[in-house]
C-alpha cells in the first residue's frame, strides 16, 4: 500500500468513493477518498493515465465523470486500488497526489437535477400512522403495493458540515383556530440513504428492476431534515412542502454499488405480492450499519439510533422501476432518497419524532439535557458502514449544526 | 415599423417575449417573438449594439441572460421596441435578422432547476373539495391561511409542439380490492401559467411580498398534465407523483413582467385576513384571458374552456413569499406555476375533471364525439392574451398531443 490506511477506516482499499473537493490553493476538483487523505483525480490525470477526456476531473460537481458510464467509472476504480496497492505504480512517489482531509473542503459531489424522496421503510410507516391516525390500520391502503414518494427540493440539498438555519412557519397550535408564524418548535432530522443516478432516459422511458442497478452510480448518507408541526398543518392534500425544502443535507462521498457488492442481502419478504414490474430477482438490499447521533452545543455526542439500511421494504431497484413506469425521464445526478430508515426496536427509530415518540418520551443527552426535537446549537451526525469478511465500506459522515431563526 | 406585425398578434411591440429557437442552419440561441417572426438575438448581437458579454445569446437556455439582471434585460427590450419602431435603426435593412416562425423549432426557453406547483384558485379547490370530499366543507382548514403548494418534476417539463405518451401506473378501480396496472383511463389537463424566478437566492434568505416582482422574470402558459386515477390511489398521505411527473408541458415565449404591467388588477378580497409576512400592497393580479381547445385526431378544435388569470386567489408575489419564508433557497430559471385556473362558471374551469364532473357531463366535441377525459389522438391547446387600450400582450400557445401508451 502505498499509502497509510488507517484499521477500521471507511475508507478503506475496499471503497474508493468520489467526491468534490477543493484546497487553500485550488478550486474544486474530484478526488476519491482513501484512508485520512484523498487522493487528487485531477492531479492523477496529469501523469497521462486515463485514456478518456480528463476534464471531467476538474469540474465543480461529478455529474460529467458519472456521465460517462459504468465501463469507465469501474475502470477507473479498479486501476486505484490497484495503483493505491502497487509500490512502483504512477501513484508511487507521488506525495502531491495525497491530500490530508483535514486540510479540505468538501462540497456537493454532484448537481441535482431532481430529487424524490421514498417513504420506504415499513416500520417508520408503520410508526407514523400508529401516531397520527390508527394504531390498528397504521399502513394505508396504498403502502404495499407502491413504494409511495414526492418530489422535494434539489437546490436545497447541502453537503455535510455546513449548517442550517431553524426554519420559520406557519404552525397552527392545538389550541388555537388560527395558525400562527415563528420559528419551528419541532425541528427533527430523518435518518435516510440517497442513491445517486448515473444514466439518462428519455421521456417515455421506463427503467426495469432488472435494469436499475444499471442507472445507479452510488450512494450517500441522507438528512432529510423535517418541520414537524410545520408539516402537520400544511401537508394535506398535496404532501410536505416548507416542512422539508428548507435544507437535505448528505455526506460528501459517493460509494458506488460496485464497492457495496459484497454486502447485498435479501430484502423483507413483500406480502401482497406486488405486480409485475416491481417483482426482482436477487439480492436488491445492502447491510449498511447506521447510526445517529446527536451532539448539544459544547457537550458531548449521544448516539440516539443504530438502524441499518437492509430494513427497507421497497428497494432501490423497486423506486427507480416505480419512478419511471409511468414514463417520467431521469438524469445523471437525480437524487432519490429511501425515506426514514427505522428497525423494529426502539433504540433503531430514524427519526426524533419516533425516538421520543411524539415528545412523550424525551432522550436523554450526556450532559444531562433531554431533548424531544432538535434544539438550537444541536449538532446531528449521520454515520455509516458495510463490514464483512474483514472488509469495511464506509460513507463517513453527514454532520450538520442548527443555529437559531433568522 | 421595420417589420410587418398583424392587427392582433400576441407579439406585438408591447410583448418583446424572450425564447429560445434553432433554425435549419443554425443551432438553438435566444430570440425575440414579434408578429410571425423571431428576431434572432445571436444575430443582433453580431451588430455590437449590446453592451454586455453577448455569449448569454448563443445558449441553449435563457438563465444566463436572465441572470444579467433585470437592469440588462429590461434595458434589451426597451431597445428592441425602440429599434423595431425607427426605419432608421441597426435593424432596419437587415431582414437576416428575422426567422419566420413557421421556419424555426422552438425549444424550452430555460434549464428549469427547480419546479414548484402550487394549487391557488379557490374555485378549482373548491370544486377538488366538492367533488372528492364534502360540499358543504370544501376547502381544507388550511386553504385560506396557506398558497398551498408541492413540488414537481423539472426534467419532464416539455416545449409545446412535443408530443406524449399515455403513462401508464397502478390504480385501483373501485370494485376492486387490489391494484391493476395499465394505461391511465382518465388523461386530463390542468390549465396554469408559470412564473420564470429570475434571481438567486441564498439558502436561510426569505423574498418578500414587497420584494417579490424583482425576483420574477416573466411568465408562460403551463400545461400540469395529470392522470387522475393514478393520482387518486397514489397521493394520500405524500400528494401526487406519478400521476403528475410523465409530463409539464409550456408555451416556448417567456412575457416578461414588464410587459404584463398595464393588465394589474386587484385580486379577490382575502378573507380571513392573512398572517403578515402574506400580506402585500398594491394590484398584484393580472387581467390575462385563458382558453382551452381540444382537437380530436384529423378533426376540428372544439373550444372547452374559456378563464382568466385574474381569478387566482393567492398571487405571484405570496406564492413566492411563502415558498421561501423558511429559508429554501430560488436559482433563476425556477419554475413555479399556479395551479388550476378556473373561474365561478362551468365554461371556465380549468381541468376536464371539473369541466365533465368527474365524467358525469360528459363535453360534446365538433365532430360529435364526447369526451369525459383526453382520448388518444387528441391534441390540447392552450391559449393566453392580456389586452387593454388597443394593446394586445400574448402568450402563443402551448399545444400537445396524445399518443397511445407505448
Amino acid at each position: 500500500m502505498i499509502i497509510d490506511i488507517p484499521e477500521n477506516s471507511d475508507f478503506s482499499i475496499h471503497n474508493i468513493p468520489f467526491g468534490i473537493f477543493s484546497t487553500k490553493d485550488r478550486s474544486p476538483r474530484a478526488g476519491v477518498a482513501i484512508g485520512e487523505h484523498i487522493l487528487d483525480l485531477a492531479a492523477v490525470a496529469e501523469l497521462d493515465v486515463f485514456d478518456f477526456n480528463t476534464a471531467v476531473f476538474e469540474k465543480e460537481a461529478l455529474n460529467d465523470f458519472i456521465s460517462l458510464g459504468k465501463d469507465i467509472t469501474k475502470k477507473v476504480r479498479k486501476n486505484i486500488q490497484h495503483w493505491l496497492q502497487d509500490d512502483n505504480s504512477v501513484l508511487a512517489n507521488n506525495p502531491e497526489l495525497f491530500v490530508k482531509q483535514s486540510e479540505a473542503q468538501m462540497h456537493m459531489p454532484v448537481y441535482v437535477g431532481d430529487y424524490t424522496d421514498f417513504y420506504s421503510s415499513i416500520e417508520h410507516a408503520t410508526n407514523v400512522g400508529t401516531m397520527f391516525r390508527d394504531p390498528n390500520n397504521a399502513l394505508l391502503p396504498n403502502w404495499k403495493h407502491i413504494p409511495v414518494g414526492y418530489h422535494g427540493r434539489a437546490s436545497s440539498i447541502i453537503v455535510s458540515g455546513e449548517a442550517i438555519h431553524r426554519p420559520k412557519g406557519q404552525t397552527k397550535p392545538n389550541d388555537s383556530d388560527t395558525p400562527v408564524f415563528g420559528p419551528s418548535q419541532r425541528l427533527d432530522f430523518e435518518l435516510e440513504m440517497g442513491f445517486i443516478t448515473g444514466r439518462n432516459t428519455h421521456l417515455s422511458e421506463s427503467v426495469s428492476t432488472a435494469e436499475a442497478e444499471d442507472y445507479i452510480f452510488g450512494l450517500v448518507l441522507f438528512n432529510d431534515w423535517s418541520a414537524r408541526d410545520i408539516q402537520k398543518w400544511e401537508y394535506v392534500p398535496l404532501g410536505p412542502f416548507l416542512a422539508k425544502n428548507f435544507a437535505s443535507s448528505i455526506s460528501p462521498w459517493i460509494v458506488t454499488l460496485e464497492a457495496l457488492e459484497p454486502f447485498r442481502v435479501e430484502g423483507p419478504e413483500q406480502t401482497p405480492e406486488v405486480l409485475p414490474y416491481l417483482q426482482y430477482e436477487g439480492e436488491k438490499n445492502y447491510d449498511i450499519n447506521l447510526e445517529v447521533g446527536i451532539t448539544p452545543e459544547g457537550s458531548k455526542e449521544t448516539t440516539v439510533c443504530h438502524s441499518n439500511f437492509k430494513y427497507m421494504y421497497w428497494n432501490m431497484a423497486q423506486q427507480l422501476a416505480h419512478h419511471t413506469v409511468n414514463g417520467c425521464n431521469i438524469n445523471v445526478g437525480d437524487m432519490m432518497a429511501s425515506g426514514t430508515i427505522s428497525g423494529k426496536s426502539e433504540d433503531s427509530y430514524g427519526s426524533m419524532l419516533e425516538l421520543a415518540w411524539m415528545g412523550t418520551k424525551p432522550l436523554k443527552m450526556k450532559d444531562g439535557t433531554e431533548r424531544k426535537f432538535i434544539n438550537d446549537g444541536d449538532t446531528v451526525t449521520m454515520r455509516g458502514y458495510a463490514e464483512k469478511d474483514g472488509q469495511r465500506v464506509g460513507f463517513g459522515e453527514v454532520s450538520t449544526k442548527v443555529l437559531p431563526a433568522k
